[in-house]
């Protein structure tokens, strides 16, 4: 797997008084769209074993087009980058084929220590191996 | 202890394209108010033993005036039952001494079985001891 | 219209340090069957009349079992009753069959006066008529 | 003014099953600092002409450090850019002086047009006139 594209619509309490979706919201779409991904790989970013985590370092947004109450629109996830120890998104949201927003994700895989401190791991192979980079990004 | 009031502003991410505050956020005010209270009492609502919970089993809001964004506001929350595995709060949210919305909340203790289920079980005296229905819920 | 069925799947941003789905989170859940209910009546929640709105005057919920990240459920919401100015439904949250919890909400039809304020009015009879009380509440 | 320190404290629901604060939130936190710097200047975001508004044109988290419930964190927003039409700020969370989160926020200011549009126009002099560019950005 190296994409999934969902469709979604803007729910009532994703707004905010100036008529639009907040801006916070944005990053809410992109993980649902990277979670459907992990499941459609037969994945889940929870895996089984509670040691192992997948926390955020770093994302970002850049916002083209508000959207509005029940607009209906699509989020497209791909896998820009995979290192060792990290796996890089880009996510595109457009609405009637007009772009939304453009986010990126960067998340590495990390292990809980018995003191409670995390340490990042190699991403295990049973997951690494399900993911590979999209081969044209310009698509 | 037995009641806790708290001062609070309105955040934009907080209010809809109707412009007032969503109504399903008064409940997260509540539970602020409901943590200070526990913190006032020198506890946390997150007890150091991770086999012990306070779930919500019901609470309810009714409106009566809506706030918009950067109105200051204050909650009272008091506690109106307590029983062996239960606690019940009222909530009383006033802006200029107008009020503008009144909750409940029940909630249980309950201990996670090994097997993950969860039982209720009776509040543990170090915790029950540190709260006190109030007197005069009139007041 | 007088009753709309949903499937929901649990996003990671909705549960919280307990593992579970927020219980605040419930309410919005009510709140996307509702306005699907009306979207199935040709309807939007958000009427074309900016001086028309549909504020909140009590709501509710009971908690049976929690929901988990990933987890599928059903929501079903049905109008209980139907007044000249308001409108009251019953909601019911459902997983694998199991009751997971159950919701009451109403709602009151207002007009916005030119000095901000809000005033009662009788729901229009082109959003009155295309709604009606279910039959049978057991069901 | 050109930046704004505030103290906030984690609550319960802006947590997920692992533990921490959901990513999502430092983008609100960041814009209670925004609003909060703001208010100190005199201002408002929300301005009482309701034609002029400040969409976010793009914006960023980099996550160095956890932080979970109950915690106390600092957030200081420093406007890093001003420009005829936009804004740009900069926002370091930190706990006990260690980096939590460093967010970056562009915004522009707007008018809607009367078809519903909005275009870029300059940021109004009684708005413009009370903030400015940090000096050290390094402080």
């Amino acid at each position: 797997m190296s994409e999934y594209r969902l469709k979604r619509r803007v729910q009532f309490s994703e707004t905010d008084l100036a008529g639009f979706v907040h801006f916070s919201w944005f990053f809410r779409y992109m993980e649902e769209a990277e979670h459907s991904l992990w499941r459609e790989a037969g994945l889940s970013i929870v895996p089984s074993n509670p040691a192992i985590g997948f926390p955020r370092l770093a994302t970002s947004f850049e916002y083209f087009r508000p959207l509005t109450f029940e607009d209906e629109f699509d989020i497209c996830i791909r896998i820009a980058e995979i290192t060792d120890k990290t796996m890089s998104y880009k996510c595109l949201l457009t609405k009637d084929d007009e772009k939304v927003a453009a986010g990126t994700l960067t998340m590495a895989c990390v292990q809980r220590l018995p003191d409670g401190k995390m340490t990042m791991i190699s991403i295990p192979e049973g997951i690494r191996s399900r993911f590979e980079v999209v081969t044209d990004m310009n698509d």
